[in-house]
């Protein structure tokens, strides 16, 4: 089976998806690097609105762009073992999801600062289901998918689960990360914070540059999604779970 | 090859799902009537904030839960002829799509009356998004789908960019619901507007009843997109468009 895919002539129309699924996903992380870096004042970690700024940033960086990079794998075509997509997926994965951590510690260490409660909105309760599944998704996945004594019908139980589980935890994020967006502006440029910012009902270029970034973030978002829910992209390779060992067919 | 699906036996898995759908769409459209009513005081159509409330349910009553059963429609096992299906599917989302556009007039209406400048939030950027799309893809669908004179090329050729463009409408109405509920509870419950209300870091009990619809919204969402992406469950009666004139089988 192996090399089936890899062999496989995929139309003009996957390139073009996943090379702009690419573009965008680092159009996302100059955009929020950049709302942070030069219209929130830059980056620092010590409990101030500085600190707060990694939380765009992280999120971001984590719960679509590199989680999105991460789930599209498995349908480009490498040359590349069995073995290595699955080690390259789960390094991805598990980077986002230090990523991810740490984005909550900034927000949480921000809030602390200045007596704010934690997780009091929507935005609040999603993001941190979407990190708590995230996060039991991984460990879950490492220990069918990757430990070598797991049995073979285990693996068939979990795949169909882990799948649409990480569909879910994908769109959850895009959702956190536009209600984010949007709620750090309505907080931020309200026009009572004595600062000497624009309201943001006078869509200053802040609110222009962050409101796009909310827009490449879906259109990311539903371009992965579309590569996904392709069928005819699937990755034969992958269509079953092997009862070789682990490391059978790594080079 | 009509029949076939309405003779194959489903398995429990998509009757647990499709019910919960129905059963979390109807918590949903409870949910929000009972917030705007209950918590914002009622409805009218007079520019007041009780013009506003209308926005919020309507919207999510077309785009989300109405939308949801129009696009599951093509997974549940019916003994109608493929014109029926096509009918009721066009017909819920002409409803919904009627309920979009009064939901938009609505909040325009409210902004005129406070002098609010219309769509500056990312909110109303991907609100308005959607519902133009919805809007396009509606009609495109009508001339591609129900006009006995299209040809069969025209409607293969748009059936494909139908169905992404139609999941990906659903996802935008995800993201504009939960970024909507989240904003109004920020504009609502923030301490500065006079109001006997707690803020919205006290968490009072209209915040975690709307935080709650909020979750309930993002678990129906799922629920019919995991519906959708299972390709066993998908209908044979409906994979390959048709030649034959467009009441050739209508009962």
């Amino acid at each position: 089976m192996i090399g089936t895919y890899n062999k496989m002539r995929l139309p003009v129309s996957f390139y073009v998806l996943y090379m702009l699924s690419v573009f965008l996903g680092f159009l996302c992380v100059m955009f929020v690097c950049l709302w942070s870096g030069i219209w929130r004042g830059g980056f620092a970690w010590n409990g101030s609105f500085l600190e707060f700024n990694w939380h765009p940033v992280l999120m971001l960086t984590s719960l679509v762009v590199l989680y999105g990079n991460a789930i599209v794998l498995y349908r480009v075509p490498l040359t590349w073992s069995r073995w290595w997509c699955k080690l390259t997926h789960a390094g991805l994965l598990f980077v986002a999801m230090v990523f991810a951590i740490l984005g909550l510690c900034a927000v949480f260490d921000f809030h602390r600062t200045y007596n704010i409660p934690h997780l009091y909105s929507l935005h609040s309760w999603t993001g941190i289901s979407t990190v708590a599944l995230f996060t039991l998704q991984w460990f879950v996945g490492l220990g069918a998918f990757l430990f070598p004594w797991t049995p073979v019908a285990f693996k068939a139980l979990v795949k169909p689960i882990h799948i649409s589980m990480g569909m879910a935890i994908f769109i959850l994020g895009l959702i956190s990360s536009l209600s984010g967006i949007n709620e750090k502006l309505l907080l931020t440029l309200n026009g009572n914070n004595g600062s000497n910012t624009e309201p943001y009902t006078a869509l200053p270029a802040e609110a222009l540059f962050a409101n796009s970034l909310g827009i490449l973030v879906a259109i990311f978002g539903l371009v992965v999604l579309k590569i996904l829910f392709n069928q005819k992209w699937k990755n034969p390779e992958f269509e079953h779970e092997s009862n070789r060992p682990l490391m059978a067919d790594a080079r």
